[in-house]
């Protein structure tokens, strides 16, 4: 039994949609949140950068005194996986075990990839599907705009831009006849409904939130490290503006948010470095 | 005469499209641009954060020895316009000049402004026309998925995505029956044939870059300060990823950037806070 906490991590508040599965997947675990708001996004950045972030995002967790690590954050799961692998608590990105629900998922060896520009550059994903099985035909594309779209809550089925957009960035992967779409962006989950209509329902979306929670559950089970008394606690953390949280964190997070939020100084994340 | 260059600066790259009016106006000055694409985006950043950055990006420019220096971002315009007034050389943001603009051009005294989130809530804009003229009906519109559709590229006038979302934004603005409306984003005037479209020819659009300019012609000329040596040679820093200057570049300054672009570390943005 291990009843600390499990830190999950996210450029932002996307990463909140990790942190919703997380709690479905094991409701009893207490969960610390930190998302970076100060410096989101990460997706744009340098590789140096997002891996000097993450470095001073675990670290600010590990004084949380968390048990595990869950990097939400596609970006940092795509460049920065060797950061997370050296630290001294069992940590996750994104990447390993949606590219593993992929390959068990695709009947026909057709995989499709969406995620931000520096996701889908890093190749991150598609090194992982190949690793497991090397012929698969995968294609990918970057949704830069849906980040946007899910920011500004335009996410009703019928939004008219919102499913112009899905139909034009999905083009290409369409046309490509996946059966298994890998949703590589925290707040894709969101535009699932519109996805799924536009490619039809033959095509399995992968949530790349709900497969981490998965890993984290059964990685934490295997070593005993599950907790026994506590409640699903969760404590937020920022690194700007803790006003605005409630808001953007009901459109991910499907709930209001009872809970503190604390905002961290920017000088504490650079001592944490 | 003062041969030492203008400062621009900007969150980003949209600082870019004033630099492109500036040397419209001066084609013979010479500029230093800073793009804070390090920590861009300021406008959702809280107020405390976006005052710091704006000493720090200010630092900088004093430190290439200019005589002027224009603070192109709206966000900063907004929130940090006393940060501008305390500095050692005369500068301007971009709220006083498009607001002035705006009020010399309305004909029924009904003023739209549309911006980022921050702006917007800033009311940065409103004070400074209701403190020129106050009896008028302000209508503010914040359209943060305008940024992105520009960063994007979608800015053909036929762009559906962009035209219905131009449509939605501006349906209010539209509605008040404005006969000016103030561009009050570095990034909107990309978006300008498809807002004239959709609001018709008898509104005046302000480009708040454009006023900007202006004002900095005149107030160079008042103190003989315009430069008559200079070939109107730009010097361009970023505080991120130099790699992807190019593309975004030559979307905001409508050609290819050939100049030599250099990267400031984060640890010299500190220093110089």
């Amino acid at each position: 039994m291990d009843n600390r906490p499990i830190g999950v991590f996210d450029s932002g508040l996307g990463g909140l949609t990790a942190l919703r599965q997380l709690q479905q997947v094991l409701p009893n675990e207490d969960i610390v949140y930190f998302g970076d708001t100060g410096r989101v996004p990460y997706g744009t950045r340098s590789k140096e950068t997002i891996r000097r972030y993450t470095r001073e995002d675990c670290a600010l967790l590990l004084n949380e005194n968390v048990k595990y690590i869950i990097a939400a954050c596609g970006t940092v799961s795509s460049v920065a996986q060797d950061e997370l692998a050296r630290l001294p608590v069992p940590a996750t990105g994104v990447v390993q075990p949606t590219a593993a629900k992929a390959v068990a998922t695709t009947q026909n060896g057709r995989i499709g990839i969406i995620g931000t520009a520096a996701t889908v550059q890093s190749a991150a994903f598609e090194k992982a599907l190949l690793a497991i099985q090397p012929n698969l035909h995968i294609t990918a594309t970057a949704c830069p705009l849906f980040v946007s779209l899910v920011e500004n809550g335009w996410i009703d089925e019928e939004d008219p831009v919102t499913v112009l957009t899905v139909r034009r960035y999905l083009a290409q992967i369409k046309q490509a006849g996946v059966d298994t779409l890998i949703l590589g962006c925290t707040h894709f989950p969101l535009l699932a409904p519109i996805i799924q209509k536009e490619l039809g329902d033959h095509v399995h979306l992968i949530d790349s939130g709900r497969e981490t929670a998965l890993l984290c559950a059964q990685q934490l089970g295997e070593r005993d490290g599950l907790a026994d008394k506590n409640t699903g606690r969760c404590s937020f953390y920022v690194s700007d503006r803790a006003e605005g949280f409630s808001r953007v964190a009901e459109i991910f997070l499907g709930r209001s948010v009872q809970e503190n939020v604390q905002t961290v100084p920017p000088e504490r994340m650079k001592q944490k470095g």
